[in-house]
C-alpha cells in the first residue's frame, strides 16, 4: 500500500531514514570513544529503542520511571531514568522496578531526594546506582558544576542505600545555537563543566565511571564531548524543524512526517489542513514568525496557525493544492508527536511496510 | 483516597464543579430558547458526554469523525461531526457510521466536498442532513456570509444525496473578547451574520432548521445569541486559564486541574515541577508573559516555562514550597489535557470517587 493512501492525519515513520540517522550518531559516538544511550522520550516505542540497541547502543534513558517500567517489561536493561524520584508511589515503584532490571540508574540533584532514595534502598535490602545531575546552563535543578557540586556529594556521601557512580547534566541552552562556531563553543563548556567537576570529585574519592551528556545538537560533534563516557540524543533519530530551519539536516534527513489533507482552500494562496496542535503539538520557536512546521518542498509555504484540529496555511504565490491534496508536514518538534499520536505507520520509499505502536504515550508518571 | 495521595502529575476533574458548569451551561440555553449541543473534544470522555446528554444537552458535537465513531459505538445520538469530510477513507467511514447512528449529521464548506459527500450518500442508497459552515470570523474554512454563502447553496442545490437543513459557524475570534461589552458586541454580530444569512437563505426556499454557533465564551451571554438554535460550547465543563486569566471565572469554577510535585527547587524563589508539555501542552497566549498555567491559590507565582517533563516556576517572593510538596495547576487550555493524559481521576473535594478513561484519545481522523 502506498502510504498516500492513508486515511490523515497520519504519522509516518521513514525508517531508512531513521535507520541512517541512527547509524551516524552511532558512528560519530564511536569515532570519540563515546558510548550512546539514547533518549526515548522522542519515540516511545519499544521497536525504534531495540532497534537503537541492535544497532549499539550501550543501552537507554527515560524521561519518566513510567516509560522505563514500560521498556524494562519489553526486555531492555541498562536503563537510565534521568528524572528526580520524589514521592513515596514513585520511590516503591523504582523500588520494584529495581529488583528486575539489571543496569537501571538513575539520578539525584536533592539532598531530600537522595535521601528519600537511600531509604528506600536500604529498605529494600539493595543499593541504587545514583548519577549527580549537574546544571547544564538551563537552570532545570542541576547542582552548579564545580565547588557547590563537590558540596552536594560531599552531604550525600554518607547515604548507605546510593553508589555516586558519575554525572549526567542536560545541555538544553544550546538548542539557541545554529552555527557550527556556537554549537563547538557551546558543547566545548559542556564537556569542561562536567569534566571538571568530575575530576575535582574523583580527587576526593568519588566514583565517576559514567559522565553521560550530549543531546542532538552537541552529539553532532562528537569530538567536541571528549571527556565524557556518553550520550545521550534522542531527538535525531526523527529530527525535525529545530534542525531544518537552520539547515543543520535536510528534509531527506527528517524521519518523522504528517500526512495531512487539504480540506479547504479559502482563498487562492491560503487553506487549511486536517492537522493541528493534537497532531502537531503547539511547540513554536518563541520570538520568530517561522509557524507551526514545514511543508515538505515548499519552504515557501507556512503554517501560520493552529487551532486543535486545523492547520491554517500561507503562500505568497498561489497554493499548488487542491481540496483533498495530501501534503507531508515536518513538525516543528519530533518528540511530541508520538506521544499525541498513539500510532504511527512505517514507510520505505512510498510503501507502507508497517505499524508502530508508542507503547510508552502519556507515561509522564 | 485522598487525591493528594496520588502518584504525579495526575489530571483530576472536580465533579461538583463539573456537573455545576454543566448545569449553568444548560440554565443559559434554555433561558433563551437555545438547545446545547456540547463540543466533546474537550474530554473526549463518553462518560462526560452523557453526564451532559443526562443534563438535558440535545446531541454532541465532535471535532472529528474518528470521535463521532467511538461515542456513537457507545450509544450516543444526534451527533454533529462539525468538520469537512475529505478523502475516500474518510468519506466510507462516514458511509457506515451514517447507517447506525440515528441524528447523525456534518458540514460541508467546498463544492468538491459538498459533491463528494452526495456521490458517497447516493452510493449507500442514503441521503444526509448537512449544515452549510459559515465563517465566524476565523477565516477557517466557513463560507463568507451573506450573497457568498447563497451562491455556495445554490451551487450545491443540486446535490441529490444532500439535504442542507441550517448553518454553522465556529466564532474563535471572539477568544481574544474579554469584558463583557466586547463579549456581548462580538457575540451580536455572530448573531446578526449568521442569522441574516439564515434568512436570506430561506427566503430562497433552503430549509434553516439549524443555526449551530456559539463557543464558551459567547455561550456565556446566551440572551446575546438569540435566533441561533443551538450552542455547542466544549470548554465551560472545565474552564481554563483562558477564562480565569481575565477574571470570568474563579479557580473553583476551574474543574480540571493537573496535580504536580515539586521535584527540586533551583532557588528560594523558584523551582521544577513534574508537568511539561506532555501533560499541559505548550500552548501559550501568544503577545503575552502570562507563563503556562496557573498554581491554585498562588497568582504570584508564574510557570515561565515548560520542558517536555519540567515546569519551570518562579515567585517575587521565597516559595512556600519544599520538595515533594504536590501543587494543583489550572492550564492554559484545558480542550488538550484529557487527549495528552489518557486518563483522569473524578473527585469531590479532597476524595478520589473514580476515574474517567479518554475514550476518543487521539480520535484526529
Amino acid at each position: 500500500m502506498k502510504y498516500t493512501s492513508l486515511d490523515t492525519p497520519a504519522v509516518l515513520v521513514d525508517m531508512d531514514a531513521a535507520e541512517r540517522n541512527i547509524r551516524e550518531m552511532l558512528d560519530g559516538a564511536a569515532s570519540a570513544g563515546l558510548a550512546h544511550r539514547p533518549h526515548i522520550k522522542t519515540h516511545k516505542c519499544v521497536e525504534l529503542a531495540k532497534l537503537q540497541l541492535s544497532a549499539g547502543a550501550a543501552g537507554i534513558t527515560c524521561a519518566k520511571l513510567g516509560e522505563a517500567e514500560i521498556m524494562a517489561e519489553a526486555g531492555i536493561n541498562n536503563i537510565l531514568v534521568a528524572y528526580p524520584l520524589i514521592g513515596d508511589v514513585k520511590l516503591q515503584r523504582y523500588a520494584e522496578l529495581h529488583k528486575k532490571s539489571p543496569g537501571l540508574l538513575t539520578i539525584v540533584n536533592s539532598i531530600a531526594g537522595a535521601k528519600a532514595l537511600s531509604d528506600t534502598a536500604l529498605r529494600s535490602n539493595d543499593k541504587y546506582d545514583v548519577l549527580i545531575e549537574v546544571d547544564g546552563g538551563t537552570s532545570r535543578g542541576g547542582i552548579a558544576p564545580g565547588d557547590a557540586s563537590l558540596e552536594f556529594a560531599d552531604s550525600i556521601r554518607g547515604l548507605k542505600g546510593l553508589h555516586i557512580c558519575g554525572l549526567m547534566y542536560y545541555p538544553g541552552a544550546n538548542y539557541s545555537k545554529h552555527d557550527d562556531e556556537g554549537i563547538a563553543a557551546a558543547a566545548d563548556r559542556e564537556r569542561m563543566d562536567v569534566t571538571g567537576t568530575a575530576k575535582l570529585l574523583a580527587s576526593h574519592g568519588f566514583d565517576m565511571s559514567v559522565l553521560s551528556g550530549g543531546n542532538s545538537v552537541s552529539s553532532k560533534v562528537p569530538q567536541h564531548l571528549l571527556g565524557l563516557t556518553e550520550i545521550r540524543a534522542g531527538n535525531y533519530i526523527f529530527n525535525d524543524c529545530q534542525q531544518l530551519y537552520f539547515d543543520r539536516v535536510s528534509e531527506e534527513q527528517c524521519a518523522l512526517k504528517i500526512l495531512s489533507t487539504v480540506v479547504c482552500k479559502t482563498g487562492p494562496c491560503t487553506a487549511i489542513l486536517d492537522a493541528g496542535t493534537k497532531t502537531l503539538s503547539s511547540d513554536v520557536f518563541h520570538g520568530t514568525d517561522l509557524g507551526y512546521g514545514r511543508i515538505c518542498g515548499h519552504p515557501e509555504i507556512k503554517i501560520t496557525d493552529l487551532n486543535e484540529e486545523h492547520a491554517f496555511i500561507a503562500s505568497p504565490e498561489p497554493l499548488p493544492f487542491e481540496v483533498g491534496d495530501k501534503v507531508l508536514i515536518i513538525p516543528n518538534h519530533a518528540c511530541v508527536v508520538p506521544n499525541l499520536a498513539g500510532g504511527m505507520y512505517k514507510i520505505r520509499a512510498d510503501e507502507v511496510v508497517g505499524t508502530l505502536t508508542v507503547d510508552a504515550r502519556g507515561a509522564s508518571r
